[in-house]
C-alpha cells in the first residue's frame, strides 16, 4: 500500500479509550479479527490494527471522535460483499464493524418508505415491506448478505435497475456521522425537499469517505402483483442487442433485462453437463422480465416476445408461473460457479457503457480475447443499463497470462472511456480500480472532489486510500 | 442586502475586459438591463452592476476567470422565473444571462437520452422528444419559459413529480463551469455510474453557487400512450386525503395528484363568475391523472375512482379525450389569476409534509387563518408528494395584514419542520427563505454545507447571499 499522511499510532491507550466507549467485548485485536476485517470479496486488503463494533449511533460518533482525536484511520464496514476493496484498510487502523444496527426501525406504508439501522441486510428489508405490499426495488447479486448501508455506500445497483433505477433513486435521507463525531440529518421524508444541498445524493455512492451512514430512510412503490419471465436465444450478441432497440421502440421497460455471452454459456453448459441452460451455437441470451398489473403484464410480455422474434431469436421461452419462472433464471444463478470451470482466478470489472454502443463494447472483447493467451473473458451483465461484467479468467500461476490480463485490463478500460462509458457502474472504485480513475476524470475533476473530501474530512482519517489517486 | 465579502468594485477596464470577452453588444451597464436583470418572479432583488451574454461554454468560463480575478460577484441566470429570487445579485456585480446557449444537440433515441444547452426552455426540450415517442417527465408550472438549466439549478418539481419525481431524477450528466473558469464534466450517458462522487445530484438545485451548468444530459422515457384525468370533490381536506390514502392502498402511482383547497375554489368561482369548476361546499378538489398503455390506464382509472367514492367523494368527473380532460384541468390554470381577486400581493410558500400529514399541515393552516387578520390563504397543491402551496394574500398597504402574513410565515416554517416537513420541496430559498433556513438545518449541518461551498468557490463570487444565512 502506498504510504498516506502522518497517522497516529494505534496505542494501547488508544484501544483502552475505544473499549471505555464501546465495552471490552465489543473490541478485538486479534489476529483472526484483524484478519477477517481485513479483506472482502475481493480477498485482498491490509490488516486492521482493531476491530470496533459500536452498538448505537452514539457509540459510533465515540469512536470516530477518539479516531479524530488521534489521528487513526477508521473504515466504516458492512457486510464485506464489495469486489472492490471498499471495506477494507488501505493503512490499518480501526475497522468500524455497524453488524449491531441492524433494526428495521418503521415501515410507513402510508407515506410509501421505511427506515432501518445501517446494517439491516438489504434482502430481509424487501421481505419485511413486501409483506405488507409494498417494495424496494434494487437488488444487487448481493442482497441475501449486503446490508442498506452498505448498498447506499457503494450505490448498489443489480438487474432491475432498467426499470426502477439503482440505489440513489430510493434513498430519501440519511442519518451519518463525520468523521469528527458530528452527527447530520440529510434529506428527509419526502420526495421533495431543496433546503441546502442534496448531502443525501453526496453521501450515496461515496464509498465510506465522507461520513460514516448509520440509519437509511427508502421510499418504497407498490409491490407489482404480476411478473412474466422469458428466455430469448440469439446466435450473436448484435442480435440480442437488437432485440433490446426493438423493445424499447415498442415502449417497454421491463424490470430485467439480462445479457450472457456465448463463452459464459460454454462455461455453464460444461460445469452442468446439460445444454438445456445453454443451447448449443447461442451467441447471446437474454433474460427478460416485465412485472405490473396483470392486464399490462400480458401486453408488454407480447411486446417482447415479438422485439426478441424480429430480432432473429432463435428460440423464446415464456414463464408465467413462479417455478417456470425460476428455472429460467438458473442459467443466471449458475453463472458465478460456473465460470469458475474455465480457470481458477477471476479478475472482476463492471463497465458500462451507453446501451447502443453495447455490441461496440463486444467487439472491443473480443479484440482483447484475440490479443491475451491464457485468458478467458465470458461476459454478462444489465445489458439494458450497458452495465456488462467483464470477468478476466486465468491461472494465477502462468506469468504470461497474469500480465496479459494487466494489458487486457487497461485496454478494457481505454476503450470504455472511447465509448463514452465509465470503469465502473456498481462495484466502485474502492482501491482496486484507483489507477484507473485518471482515465475518466480530469485533474481537475479529481481535484474538485479531494476538496470535497476534505470539508466533510479534513484530516483524511475516513477510509483514506480509496476512490481517487493520491 | 447584507454586506458581502471584500468585493472587487465593477470598474470601467472590467467591464472593458467583459466587453472584450464576449463582444461589445453583449454587454449592457444602462439602467433598464440593470433593473430587468435584478429581479425574477419574486419582483425584488438587487441591481446587477453589468449584465453579460455569453455565447457559449469557452465565453461563460472566460467571464468567470474575468470575475475570479476582480473578484467581482457573478449571479448565472436562466429565464428568472424563480419565486426566491435564485437568479437576481444579493450584491450587484455581473449577471450571466445565458439566453445564447439554447440549442438541442442531441436526441438520442436508442440511449433514451437528449443533450441540450442550458437555455432550451423545458417545454421546448419536451415538444422536441415527444415527437420521436420520448417523454421528459417534470412539469413544473413555468415550462412554457423556464429553462432545463434553471429547473437543474433549482430541482424543480411539478405535478407529475409523485409517479416519475422530480428534475433530478433525470439529469444523467453536466457541463458546468467553475468559479475558477475551469470546465468540468459530471456523470454522462449511462444509467449507473459510480466512478468519483455524484457531482451530477450535487449540482441539481445548488441554486447556482457551485458552478455554472452549460449543458445538460437529460434520461428520457418512452411516451406513455393513454391518458385518463378525473376530477373529485370533497367536503374536507381530510376526505379528499383519505381518497390519496386509498388509492395508494389499491397500488395506483397516478401520473398527477392535485389538491386544491376551498378557499382556493371560491376565489376561481368569483374570478370566473361561474360555479362549474368548483361546485359550492367543496372544501377540497382533487385533480388526478393515471398514464400508461390503454389496458392499464382504464384498470387504474377505475382504481382511482374508486378510491375516490370510498373516501366520500362528492362527484367525481372521468375525461378520456384532449378537450374534456383539458376542460378538467382548467380549474388549476385558472389558479393564479383568480387569487388576484382576493388581494394585490401574493407571499408564496412551497411547503411539504409527509403525504400522511397532509391534514395536520391544513389544521396548521386552519390555525394561521385565525390568528392572521387581514390575510387570505389559499392553498392547492402536489398533494401525492405533500408539496402544497400556501399562498399569503394581503393588501401591503395594511400594515396589521403585513404584520399577521410576517408572523404567520414564521409558525408556518415551524409547524412545517414539527410535521418532519421541509420548507421548500421545489421553489428553492434563494434570499427570500434565508432567514428560516436555520429551522431546518442545524448549525453543523449549515457549516457542512459551506465548507462544500468553498470547495467549488473559495472566493464566494458564485450567486453570493443565497441559499445558507450569512
Amino acid at each position: 500500500m502506498a504510504a498516506g499522511p502522518p497517522y497516529g499510532p494505534v496505542t494501547e491507550a488508544f484501544v483502552d479509550a475505544l473499549r471505555l466507549a464501546v465495552g471490552a467485548e465489543h473490541v478485538r485485536t486479534d489476529d483472526e479479527a484483524r484478519a477477517t476485517y481485513g479483506a472482502d470479496a475481493l480477498k485482498k486488503g491490509h490488516p486492521a490494527d482493531v476491530v470496533v463494533w459500536p452498538a448505537d449511533t452514539a457509540e459510533v460518533a465515540a469512536v470516530l471522535r477518539l479516531c479524530t482525536a488521534h489521528r487513526v484511520p477508521v473504515v466504516p464496514r458492512g457486510a464485506g460483499t464489495g469486489y472492490t476493496g471498499g471495506a477494507v484498510p488501505s493503512f490499518g487502523g480501526v475497522v468500524l464493524a455497524l453488524q449491531r444496527l441492524d433494526r428495521i426501525l418503521e415501515i410507513d406504508e402510508r407515506n410509501l418508505l421505511a427506515v432501518a439501522e445501517c446494517h439491516v441486510v438489504t434482502g430481509d428489508l424487501q421481505r419485511a415491506v413486501e409483506a405488507v405490499g409494498l417494495f424496494y426495488p434494487p437488488d444487487p447479486a448481493s442482497l441475501p448478505t449486503s446490508t442498506i448501508g452498505g448498498n447506499v455506500a457503494e450505490c448498489a445497483g443489480g438487474p432491475r435497475a432498467f426499470k426502477y433505477g439503482v440505489t440513489k433513486r430510493y434513498i430519501l435521507g440519511l442519518e451519518a456521522v463525520l468523521p469528527s463525531g458530528e452527527i447530520i440529518h440529510t434529506g428527509g421524508k419526502s420526495v421533495k425537499n431543496v433546503v441546502g444541498y442534496d448531502l443525501t445524493q453526496l453521501l450515496v455512492g461515496s464509498e465510506g469517505t465522507l461520513a460514516v451512514i448509520t440509519r437509511v430512510t427508502v421510499r418504497l412503490v407498490p409491490l407489482p402483483p404480476t411478473q412474466v419471465t422469458l428466455r430469448a436465444t440469439f446466435t450473436t450478441i448484435r442480435a440480442a442487442v437488437d432485440a433490446v432497440t426493438n423493445l424499447i421502440r415498442a415502449r417497454v421497460v421491463p424490470s430485467a433485462l439480462e445479457l450472457i455471452d456465448g463463452d459464459s454459456l460454454e462455461a455453464v453448459a460444461t460445469n452442468l453437463g446439460t445444454r438445456a441452460l445453454a443451447p448449443e451455437g447461442t451467441g447471446a441470451l437474454l433474460l427478460l422480465e416485465v412485472d405490473g398489473l396483470p392486464e399490462t403484464v400480458a401486453e408488454e410480455g407480447r411486446r417482447v416476445e415479438q422485439a426478441c422474434r424480429e430480432a432473429g431469436a432463435t428460440e423464446v421461452l415464456v414463464a408465467h408461473d413462479q417455478a417456470t419462472r425460476e428455472e429460467l433464471w438458473r442459467v443466471r444463478r449458475a453463472l458465478s460457479l460456473s465460470l469458475r470451470v474455465l480457470a481458477p482466478m477471476k479478475v472482476n470489472h463492471d463497465v458500462v457503457v451507453p446501451k447502443g454502443r453495447v455490441p461496440e463494447l463486444f467487439d472491443l472483447i473480443d479484440r482483447l480475447r484475440a490479443a491475451s493467451p491464457g485468458v478467458r473473458i465470458p461476459c454478462f451483465g444489465h445489458v439494458g443499463d450497458g452495465n456488462i461484467h467483464v470477468n478476466m479468467m486465468l491461472d494465477p500461476a502462468d506469468p504470461v497470462a497474469l500480465e496479459a490480463a494487466r494489458v487486457a485490463e487497461r485496454a478494457l478500460f481505454e476503450g470504455i472511456v472511447a465509448l463514452e462509458g465509465s470503469i465502473s457502474g456498481e462495484h466502485g472504485i474502492g482501491f482496486s480500480k484507483l489507477p484507473f480513475v485518471p482515465l475518466e476524470l480530469s485533474r481537475i475533476e479529481i481535484d474538485l472532489q479531494r476538496r470535497i473530501k476534505a470539508a466533510f474530512d479534513p484530516l483524511n482519517i475516513l477510509n483514506p486510500g480509496k476512490m481517487f489517486p493520491e
